[in-house]
C-alpha cells in the first residue's frame, strides 16, 4: 500500500480530481497550510459516487457472510499496517497526542473486527419464521418469514473530533458496510490527509475481496453545499452523521423535506450532567482530580466530556469544588483541533461567563503553541439553573459548570429541566442508594447511557454499549452510533410469504446455509 | 360493563364532556346521522389527557409483565364480552359485514392477547451484557448493560377503515401499551361510537387492575385540529397514524418540526403491486376471481388492495384480463365507510379515466343504498405506465390498473419506477424460477412484504409479519405496524454502566426475576 497523499477523491475506484477549488489542512498549533491540496468535487462528481454506490448495492448487499466479514477484517489490517503514517498524518492535523490516536486507531480497527464478528454471527439478520398452517380454521396460514435487509446507500459524514473512530472507518462506515450498505464518506475538511490514508486502506481491501468500485467512496467537497446535496441525493437511503447541532438540524432538514424522506442518525450536543451526590464526597480529592481529568482530556473536544455537576451545598461539595479549582487552575491548555473550534469555544465560554449569577472560579493556563486555551470552570447555583436555557449550551473543549444543590429532593426538578444527553453519571456511595433509586427512572428517560461511578468520556465498543439519547444528544433516540447494536440503524424488516424454499434468502430459508438464529413461531 | 353511549372523551379515567362543538356518526348506507352526539374537546381538556398520560407512565412502564399481559389479556375479554354491541354498532357507522367486524373483532383481541404473550417472553427487552473485565489492559473495562425503556407517552390515530384492528385497541394501541407507554387515542369521527364501546372495554380494564387512569384516554376532536396539537405536545413521546397520505404527512411534519422532534409512524399510501408471470396464466380463471375478490372485499377499502397488476401481452395474459372483466362487469358495489371516502374514490376514478392511454374496461353495478359505488377496472400499457406517475396515485376504494407488458425482461425497469409499497405479489409458476429470482432484490427494496402467490389483502397477525414498507407507504420502513416487531417502535436502548445489582432494573440484573433472555457479550 502506498500512503504518499494524492489529494483527490475516491469515486467508484478510482482516485479522482475534483473541480471546485480546494482546501489544505492546517496544523492547528502552528496554524501552517499542510501537504498536499486536497481537490473538491463538484455536483457531477458527487452524482458519480452515489451513482457507484447504487450500482454496487446487488453485489455488495448479497455477499456472503464470509466474505463480507473478511473485507472488514481486511480494513483494520490494512489500517494496522499504515498505523504510523496514519498517526504522523492525524497528529499535525487535529494536535491530538500520538498515544490518544494511536488508542484511536486500535479502537477503529478492532471496531471493524467486532462487526466482522457480527457479521459472521449473523443475528443482526433477526430471522422470523411463523410456519404455514394449511389446516388452521376459519383460514390456513400461509408460512411467512420475516429478515433484515439492509437499506441501500449510506452517506457518511466525519467528524471532527474523532479523525479515525468517527471518521472514514469509523463506526458509522464500519455498520453500515457490515449491514451490507456500500458507504458515499465525505470527509471532514479539517483532516483530509488523514481521510485519504484511510480511505487507501479501504480501497485495497475492496479490491483485495474483488468488490464493486463502488462499494466505498470518499469525496471532498465544499463543506455544507456538497454534504446538503448528498443528503438530498434520490440514491441515498440514511446517513450517520456527528458534528454540531446546527449541523445536524439543517442534515435533518434536508432529509425530512426530499420527495422520499429517510432516516438522518445525527450525533449532535451533549452536556453530559454529572451528579455527585452526598456520599461519593467521602473521597471528595480523588473525585475532583478524576473529574477534571474526564473535563480536559482530549482538550474537552469529546462528546461525552461532563459539561455539568451537580454538587451538594456544604463542606463535602466544598471540599470537591475546591480541589476541582485547584487542578484547574494548575492544569494548562492542549492544542484544539481547528483555529475555528477553538474560537467557538472561546465564545461559548464568553457567553456563559456573561450569565447572571455565572462565576468563573478557575481557569488553567494556556498551552504552548497557538489555540491551546487553558480549561475553565464555572459555578452557579440550582434557582440560577433553572431560570436561564443558555446554561445547558455545549461549549465544545474543555469547560464545564458546576452547579450547587441543597439537598437530593432538589435533583429531580433539575434533571427534569435538562435536554436530552448521550450520558449521565451518578457519584454515589451506597448511603445514597434510595436517592439513586428514586432518580433512575428520570435518568433513563435523560440520556443514553446511565454510569454509576466512573465518568462518560470512555467510551466502550461492544455489544452492550449505548452512545445515544433523546433529541438534541441525537437525531433519533431509537439506537446508537456505538457499539453492535449500531447496525441495525441501517436494515429493514422484509416479510416473504409462501416463498418457496429454493427462491427464499439464504438466512430465513430451512436449509439456512449460515447457520443464523432464526425465532419460529416467537420462541 | 354498560354498553349505553354517553358521547364523552375518556380523560384520566373520566368521561368527560367535551367544550368544542360535537359531531354525530354517519350511517354511510343510508345517510343518516345516529345518535348520540359526541363532543369535542378543545385544548385544555386535551392537555389533561396528555399530562395524565405523562402522570401515568412512571407507575404504568414499571409494571411487572405479569400485571401489564394481564391487562392486556383484561381489555381482549372485556372486547369479547361486548362483542354484540360492538359489532353491531360498527355496522351501523362504516356499512362493513357482520362478518367483517366479527372477523375485525376476533382479531383485534387476539392481537391483545399475542402482544401479552410477548411481554411474559420478554424478548423485547432484548438484555444484552457485556460484564465487566477488572484485569483488563491497557485499561480494565466496565460492566455494561443495555435493555430497551418505553418512549413515553404515545398518540395513536384510528383509521377508518380499520373500526378495530387499527383503531382504539388496535394495533398501534396493543403494541404501545406492551412496550409500557400509556396512549392518547384521538378516534376517528367517521365511527365514534364503536371506539367509545372499545375504550369502555380498556377503562374496565384498566379499573380492573388498578393501573393509573392516564393509562388510556380516548378523546373525540375536530380533526386535524386536535390531531396536530396532540402530536405537537410535548408530552407526547411517538405517532402511530393509519390513514392518508396528506393526513400522515401533516403529522410528521408537525412532529419534525417540534423543538424535540419525535417518531412518527405513519402507514399511508400503497397500489400493492401484483406481478402476474407467464407461467401463473396456465390457471388464469381462478386467478381472476381471486384477483377481483381480493379487489373488491371491503369494497377495497383495505391498505393492501391490489391496485395494480401487471399483466403478460399474448392471449394467455388475455383470458386472464377478460375473466376478471367478467368478474368486474357481474360485481356490485358494498357501501363505502363513509360518504366522503365514496366521493374521493369517484374522483380518483374519474382522474385515471382522463388520462391519455387508460381505459376503463369494466365496470360492476351500483349497490344497494347510497355510497355504493361499482367496482371498476382499468387497463394501460408498459409504456404509459412508465410515462405518468398520475398512475400510481393510490384510489381507495375497489378499483385496480391491469398494466400489459411485452416480456418479463421488462419488469425491472417497471418495478424500479414504483413507489414504495406496503405489499408486492408475484403470481408465478415454477416455470418462471428464473425471473423471480432475478426480481427479488428489486422487490425486496420495493415493499415490506413480499408474497408469492396468494393475495395481499390478508394480513396475518403473527410474529414474522411486515405490514410496513418504504415511503409512501409509510414514513419509517424499519418497522411494521401490525405484527409483534410492532413493540419495537415505542422503545429505545439504554446502557447501564456498573450500576449495582440491586439498582440495577429487573430485566438487566443477574438476578433476571423475569426469566429473560440475556445475551452476554453478543452470545
Amino acid at each position: 500500500m502506498t500512503t504518499t497523499l494524492n489529494g483527490q477523491s475516491l469515486i467508484n475506484g478510482e482516485w479522482i480530481a475534483g473541480t471546485e477549488g480546494d482546501v489544505r489542512a492546517v496544523d492547528p498549533s502552528t496554524e501552517e497550510n499542510l501537504d498536499p491540496v486536497f481537490t473538491l468535487i463538484g455536483p457531477d462528481q458527487l452524482d458519480d459516487a452515489t451513482r457507484a454506490a447504487e450500482q454496487a448495492f446487488p453485489e455488495y448487499s448479497a455477499t456472503e457472510p464470509g466474505a463480507r466479514a473478511r473485507f472488514l477484517d481486511r480494513i483494520a489490517d490494512n489500517l494496522d499496517a499504515c498505523r504510523q503514517d496514519v498517526v504522523d498524518r492525524a497528529r499535525r492535523e487535529t494536535g491530538l497526542t500520538e498515544a490518544r490516536l494511536n488508542g484511536e486507531l486500535t479502537r477503529t480497527a478492532n471496531q471493524l473486527r467486532l462487526f466482522a464478528g457480527v457479521v459472521r454471527s449473523g443475528a443482526f439478520h433477526r430471522v422470523r419464521i411463523d410456519p404455514a398452517q394449511p389446516d388452521r380454521a376459519p383460514a390456513p396460514r400461509a408460512d411467512i418469514r420475516q429478515r433484515m435487509v439492509p437499506l441501500g446507500p449510506v452517506a457518511v459524514f466525519g467528524a471532527s473530533n474523532f479523525p479515525l473512530a468517527f471518521s472514514t472507518a469509523g463506526g458509522d462506515t464500519a455498520s453500515a458496510l457490515a449491514a451490507g450498505c456500500p458507504v458515499v464518506f465525505k470527509a471532514h475538511n479539517a483532516h483530509p490527509g488523514t481521510a485519504e490514508l484511510v480511505a487507501q486502506a479501504i480501497h485495497e481491501a475492496v479490491t483485495q475481496e474483488g468488490l464493486p468500485g463502488g462499494t466505498f467512496s470518499l469525496v471532498y467537497g465544499p463543506g455544507a453545499k456538497i454534504g446538503q446535496r448528498l443528503v438530498a441525493d434520490p440514491r441515498i437511503t440514511a446517513v450517520g452523521f456527528t458534528g454540531s447541532r446546527s449541523g445536524g438540524l439543517a442534515i435533518a432538514r434536508t432529509a425530512f423535506e426530499r420527495p422520499s424522506p429517510i432516516p438522518v442518525y445525527a450525533e449532535m450536543s451533549s452536556i453530559n450532567p454529572v451528579i455527585v451526590l452526598p456520599g461519593a464526597l467521602g473521597s471528595a480529592a480523588s473525585l475532583a482530580e478524576a473529574f477534571v481529568g474526564s473535563v480536559t482530556g482530549s482538550s474537552g473536544q469529546l462528546c461525552t466530556q461532563p459539561g455539568l455537576v451537580f454538587v451538594p451545598e456544604g463542606p463535602g461539595g466544598d471540599d470537591f469544588v475546591n480541589r476541582a479549582v485547584e487542578h484547574i487552575d494548575a492544569s494548562s491548555g492542549q492544542t484544539m483541533l481547528t483555529p475555528s473550534i477553538a474560537t467557538s469555544w472561546a465564545s461559548g465560554v464568553e457567553n456563559l461567563s456573561g450569565q447572571d449569577g455565572v462565576d468563573v472560579i478557575a481557569r488553567g493556563g494556556d498551552g504552548e503553541g497557538a489555540n491551546a486555551p487553558g480549561p475553565v470552570l464555572f459555578r452557579t447555583d440550582a434557582e440560577t439553573f433553572l431560570a436561564n436555557g443558555e446554561l445547558q449550551k455545549e461549549i465544545f473543549g474543555a469547560a464545564s459548570l458546576i452547579v450547587r444543590y441543597a439537598e437530593p429532593s432538589r435533583l429531580e426538578e433539575l434533571i427534569t429541566a435538562l435536554e436530552g444527553q448521550l450520558t449521565v453519571t451518578v457519584q454515589a456511595a451506597p448511603s445514597d442508594r434510595d436517592d439513586v433509586a428514586t432518580l433512575l427512572p428520570r435518568l433513563e428517560r435523560l440520556a443514553g447511557r446511565v454510569l454509576y461511578g466512573g465518568w462518560p468520556t470512555g467510551v466502550e465498543v461492544g455489544h452492550a454499549m449505548v452512545h445515544g439519547g433523546p433529541f438534541p444528544a441525537t437525531s433519533d433516540a431509537r439506537t446508537t452510533s456505538v457499539g453492535t447494536l449500531a447496525i441495525e440503524r441501517f436494515l429493514r424488516p422484509v416479510a416473504y410469504q409462501d416463498l418457496p424454499e429454493d427462491l427464499l434468502p439464504a438466512p430465513a430459508s430451512d436449509a439456512n446455509p449460515w447457520s443464523v438464529g432464526q425465532s419460529v413461531d416467537g420462541k
